[in-house]
């Protein structure tokens, strides 16, 4: 991605530059134990999309400010410990390369780290008297947690519609992108109207992202070091899959219901399901949802007058559903 | 206990019984296995301690209005996020006589409930602009946090000095208790010099409450449900074991030491320690330094003047250091 990256980056390198600084700062504990996680966490750091959607609609609605930074900074820090918690709840060992927190330094202290981050993140805007971006990072906080619990109640259930399918993803993924648009456009003091199609901008580009995420579990092409047919293995049941499933024959039907729920450990039948979700169009479904909604997200963007702020959310847009990892 | 806490409870009756009405109802959601864990948690509710703190010390400065109940639900919410977390983090299967979340529902969905209630937290405090009370309670979860990352990382090392006993305490249970007191104080619109008395009393009360607590780990006539020699077993050095240690001879020192290092699993050998410890005045020592906080704590209140919402703190306080659960 690193060029593609740049592109996208060029209108605000500056000031993503002075973020970094800014938020390691704002990190800081006297605790040893918590600095030393916290300069582990740090080093793990992703493609920085957060931090970019903030800058680049606060960008596009006329200029970057202070509260923009603390924007960025108050959603660093929660997703940093929504991340650290995740750690605990994915009970996935390995992320992006790194042991995961929980793998070396044990769950209680992934509990307790992401509770300072998050007491961090609330003191922050506090101390700067910005509860506007505050009730909406909380919104969208409390959003992540209540749709990680509906994944967790439904996602397994092998009749899982289209409709609770959205509504997951909408929660798990879109509503934080959707934060960082809205939470941009705050800080640049943009109307309320304004605020409101960023805000709508940031959930069809999220669920976008989710969508092609799982495609991922379908596709050996990707860069991301994730193995094919986690999520079948785990029974989580993802646009692919739920569309042939409704779509195919009740013997078909039966032959599938059967694989996801007794064979889902049994390498070979993965690899079958995979196949016959690729034969059957599942792939095609999903991927021309994702561009319906990557559409949708493009028509919000070109409402708003041509500048290189929106060529690069252009970009990144374009990023989200053609990323390879 | 159910006597005193009547007698404590009288002048804030009414006002407690509407505000456990209130605090249900602000912790309802729309996820149906969001709700049900909520209501389970809400059922293992304990003495309701924190609360009548922050209505107290509210009626002590004057009055109780609508943003002590809001000062409450807070730390309710946040209270009960942590111990939510402390599932977790404790790997504790038993609290008060019921499973814990933990156990009956698994780590990861104890800590999204746990973020859940955050986030309803500061949504409460952002919806009615009590940025006062958000920050107040946010810089008490940090210190909490510190608090219990501190005692991972020192409280079993041998060499634990008391003074960083003191600082663990302090910032594991007591910060708490102090943000109750600080909270109820701001929410009847007191003085800052009021609020800065209350916030030291609460501190004060807290460090004898958790010196109380660490008490009962060599006391066998506690009702708590807590069987004796627990810290030691788990080589959590509290202030009798840390007051014995220094000051036994050398060669008891090193028994001492040997013991909980090695021995910390056997039974005869920790009621040895406990015995040494009896026998060696740490029981005595705890009880004299608890007392001396408790004194603190009232030297505080009894600069306010008399009225039933000081009676009730003074009655709070020596049901703290005298309670046998």
């Amino acid at each position: 991605m690193s060029k593609v990256t740049e592109q996208i980056k060029a209108p605000i390198k500056e000031e993503m530059n002075l973020f970094e600084q800014r938020f390691y700062q704002s990190m800081k504990s006297q605790v040893p134990l918590l600095d030393r996680i916290i300069q582990f966490v740090v080093r793990r750091k992703g493609k920085q999309m957060r931090p970019m959607f903030v800058f680049l609609t606060a960008k596009l609605c006329g200029k970057i400010t202070d509260k923009t930074y603390r924007a960025a900074s108050l959603i660093e820090l929660i997703h940093t410990a929504t991340l650290v918690h995740d750690d605990v709840v994915d009970e996935s060992y390995m992320r992006r390369g790194f042991f995961s927190l929980n793998a070396l330094w044990k769950n209680k202290i992934a509990v307790l780290v992401g509770d300072y981050l998050l007491s961090k993140s609330v003191l922050l805007s506090t101390d700067n008297q910005d509860f506007d971006l505050l009730a909406i990072i909380s919104r969208s906080m409390r959003e992540m947690a209540e749709g990680e619990l509906l994944q967790l109640e439904k996602s397994r259930k092998l009749d899982i519609t289209e409709e609770v399918y959205f509504e997951i993803i909408r929660q798990k993924t879109a509503v934080l992108i959707s934060a960082c648009c809205e939470s941009g456009a705050r800080s640049a003091f943009a109307a309320d109207e304004v605020s409101s199609k960023l805000k709508l901008f940031g959930e069809y580009t999220g669920i976008a992202f989710q969508i092609k995420d799982d495609l991922f579990d379908y596709t050996s092409s990707n860069l991301i070091g994730k193995p094919v047919g986690i999520d079948i293995q785990e029974k989580k049941m993802t646009l692919p899959l739920i569309y042939v499933l409704n779509t195919a024959d009740n013997e078909r039907k039966k032959w599938l219901i059967n694989s996801v729920k007794n064979h889902n450990k049994d390498k070979k039948r993965v690899a079958e399901i995979i196949d016959f979700v690729k034969k059957n169009g599942g792939l095609e479904y999903a991927a021309q949802t994702m561009n319906a909604y990557k559409q949708r997200a493009m028509d919000i963007l070109f409402s708003f007058p041509k500048n290189e702020a929106r060529d690069s959310l252009g970009l990144m847009l374009t990023y989200v559903t053609e990323r390879r990892s």
